[in-house]
């Protein structure tokens, strides 16, 4: 069985380890010959993942096409898709996770949970001001395309701060999401894996601690209410299935006065579900892949009561990274996961796991492994 | 950091997998382009093991090189040693994995227990008769070097037949090994990894089931005695130890009359571990890695009570393989292991493993997936 996966970022390079296990050969349409994923496959495409020639190559060495990222052209998918080539999840269904506009009208006509929203375009250009007074201030807007880890979200004061926010976005042709700001009392995700015949499997939602808009730690099951935990989870399923997803889709989620909203969609493994490599029998990777190829699912138990997950960010403190690695290794029960990136201040290089019986240990644990490869604590975290 | 692994099997793509999780460039010397590391290896060299060309420019691209297989040229890798290439494990301590007359000659020195046996070299072939009258017939025949899975050992039951088979080793170039035939009770693998340093980390001795000399399933901690284990897990340290092991080293042992003797021993990842890519916090892989890099070991906790782990082999019942992948990931919380080889009758293609809370459940499982895949059971095996 052969996969082509567009992009070659560490998500690529982590279903690379498991489809290896699979013994399904995957090949990784990369943009650089440097990327995370391109410096470990044995198959690289190089050629950007809009570059349609570079697409119609990867199609014709594949079974099926999934991606690592949603900085795709959609019209140029939907044409390949037409032609005859097999991409999962579709360019149907990826819109949502493409574009926030669509997201919010196709969840909407579900009458599904999130913040009260506006929309202008570039084709009708309409005042925020109005939308403002309506949504209340401080008002978060939002390019409608292109953004991750916080990039492209603004949050703005008043009118005529929102008002120059929003000719920007529009002088680059990008479309604009206005949101209320809701006050968020925690943040959570949740993570499902689904078939094409429908078959679906859940892992159990998760906490997050982002710091401007950049996920940092990941906690199962942390301080979550479990019924609140619970609803994210169906609301997962439900949206799978609405949108007719294939592979995983993650759902980022705040509580606010004691109820859910949906906050944003990802159609790929993400970072809120790198905890399940190390703390459940089958890692959302493993679930893509075999989603994608309508395999059957794996089992998405547990495999301790506690999990915790942290982002390593490269800094200026670490000097020698492979002195930094054995540092962390001397944490005997911190599994890690590094990009293969060169460690840069700020970088994303990689993620820490621990599985275990106690949350604080688990939690403390990934933190002083994730600290010990030079990553900031910032102050806006709880303390270990 | 860089690694160089001379081989290009499953053990050297299973040691891969791990490596890029750790950020570790691996790179692997495979005899095939199509070995099955080799097709999934971004750094492949093509040479021989026994190729000093090949070695040298291995050992020009890594920091330090280890291996998947004991079918090298000790002189070979002791001169490389010498002028300055870093082996692990090392050519001294290879030796008694290499030579099964080495290794009962070093065991025999610190009075490890093993079955009796006696010599017969090229440079002095005696007669056999006096040793079978002495140990007693059948008598056991190995090859010192070259033999793997059963391969190399012969069982015989008079100094005719057994003449024969030491002239025609003899004729080859190769010293034989002659041992008592010991009641086999119980077979059993102890599992230790070793940094330079000299810390090391055990895993649970296991127990094994071998048909023909083939490993066929391992189950943690299956129907061992307790004492024994314990007995196993502490002769493993005391050897690796002894030899100056560096990385994973195994043993494997047999119970006979209530008492442990050594059987073999292997200074690499070895199939009778596995399980701990699934059942233990740290696999045998990323340890091996570690140890051979002198980094911290990971912890070798179990993530769970039981494991079991049976191998795949092909046979002729299968027609599609993709079709049988399908039928095998049914079983939610088998972890498939394939090592990309194309299914032929009975070829070694992959292992299952499952980890769970009951024994018999977790064998049951890993059996199912593996039949689903063409496996045949022997009969020899005690039902499911």
């Amino acid at each position: 069985m052969r996969v082509g996966v567009i992009g070659g970022g560490q998500l690529a390079r982590m279903l690379l380890e498991d489809a290896s296990r699979l013994g399904i050969e995957a090949t990784i349409l990369a943009e650089h010959a440097d990327d995370g994923a391109a410096k470990e496959a044995s198959r690289v495409l190089l050629g950007a993942a809009t570059d349609e020639a570079a697409l119609r190559r990867l199609a014709h060495e594949v079974d099926v096409i999934t991606l690592d990222h949603e900085l795709v052209d959609l019209e140029m998918l939907g044409e390949l898709e037409a032609s005859g080539v097999i991409i999962r999840p579709s360019p149907h269904a990826l819109r949502c996770a493409v574009d926030k506009i669509e997201m919010r009208t196709e969840l909407g006509k579900a009458s599904l949970p999130m913040p009260a929203y506006g929309i202008i375009t570039t084709s009708d250009p309409t005042d925020v001001a109005p939308l403002g007074e309506r949504l209340g201030w401080p008002l978060v807007i939002k390019a409608a395309r292109g953004g991750y880890d916080g990039r492209g979200v603004f949050v703005v004061d008043d009118a005529k701060r929102a008002q120059a926010v929003v000719d920007e976005l529009h002088a680059a042709g990008i479309d604009v999401l206005v949101e209320e700001k809701v006050a968020i009392d925690q943040e959570l995700a949740a993570l499902v894996v689904r078939r094409p015949g429908g078959q679906s499997a859940s892992w159990p939602a998760v906490e997050t601690a982002q710091v401007g808009g950049v996920c940092r730690e990941v906690l199962v099951p942390g301080s979550l209410d479990g019924s609140l935990a619970a609803q994210a989870e169906a609301l997962a399923v439900t949206i799978a299935e609405l949108l007719g997803v294939v592979g995983i889709l993650a759902v980022e989620l705040f509580v606010t006065n004691g109820r859910l909203v949906i906050n944003e969609l990802a159609m790929r493994p993400h970072n809120s579900g790198h905890w399940t490599q190390d703390g459940s029998v089958t890692s959302q990777f493993e679930n893509h892949l075999r989603a994608v190829l309508d395999l059957p699912l794996g089992s998405t138990r547990l495999t301790a009561d506690h999990v915790a997950s942290v982002n390593v960010f490269g800094s200026d403190d670490v000097s020698d990274f492979d002195h930094a690695l054995a540092d962390s290794l001397v944490i005997p029960d911190a599994k890690l996961h590094l990009y293969g990136k060169s460690p840069r201040p700020g970088r994303k290089l990689g993620h820490v796991n621990v599985a275990g019986a106690d949350g604080p240990t688990v939690r403390r644990h990934a933190w002083m492994a994730a600290l010990a490869l030079g990553t900031p604590m910032p102050p806006e975290m709880e303390e270990l």
